[in-house]
């Protein structure tokens, strides 16, 4: 524990599938499983304009990341830390993100306006047991 | 999405591996991977007497827990809702999730008081899709 990002960043990109929990308007964890890359200092991860998770962050910056090696779950990392939202660049990065994790460019919905999430950890854990 | 855990249980026991968020004193959410068991229309944990996930839990019940398909990522289930705690069978049930997980009895540490959480979802969601 108390590890630096770059410490952990392998279990925040492709193959490894992340854990995005933001908080609900009544406080109640809110989670979902998403893609993410390690950007020096940040995580950044792609959402949808209007979807759960996007109103929730830009109401409330405070999220945690969770995701384990899919090959040993007992070996996992958390990080807590806030998110800024910008649209700016999105389309690019889900392209990014989908070529990484499945090897081809993303089908766009022209119905989605793509938001970048720029995660900063304030605490990062390290889990290597169970 | 509008499931019951019945139609999810299958994501929250043996060989799977589940997250469970708490919430911190400050409200930020905490994250951890966790053994699971589905009992009827509960999802039961266990956790040890101290542990930041217990104190939390202790003081503020409302948890949200989600769970992948490890061959899908693509294809997981999100509960909300709340947990009691017991300190009753404690022993037996992290028997009783080593066996599941590791198929054999759990070693047990004379020192941790081990806690049984009862975990009832108020909302079940299942996504099988990006």
């Amino acid at each position: 524990m108390g590890e630096s990002l770059a410490g952990v960043a392998r279990y925040f990109q492709a193959p490894v599938f992340v854990v995005l929990t933001t908080l609900n308007p009544d406080g109640q964890p809110q989670s979902s499983v998403v893609w993410a890359k390690v950007d020096g200092d940040q995580v950044i991860i792609s959402t949808i304009r209007g979807r759960r998770k996007c109103d929730n962050m830009e109401r409330d910056p405070r999220v945690t990341l969770l995701a384990y090696d899919p090959e040993n779950p007992y070996y996992y990392a958390e990080l807590r830390g806030t998110v800024t939202l910008d649209e700016a660049g999105g389309k690019d990065l889900i392209n990014e993100l989908s070529l990484a994790y499945e090897g081809q460019p993303f089908t766009h919905n022209p119905d989605h306006v793509r938001v970048v999430v720029r995660f900063t950890p304030t605490k990062v854990f390290e889990y290597t047991d169970s």
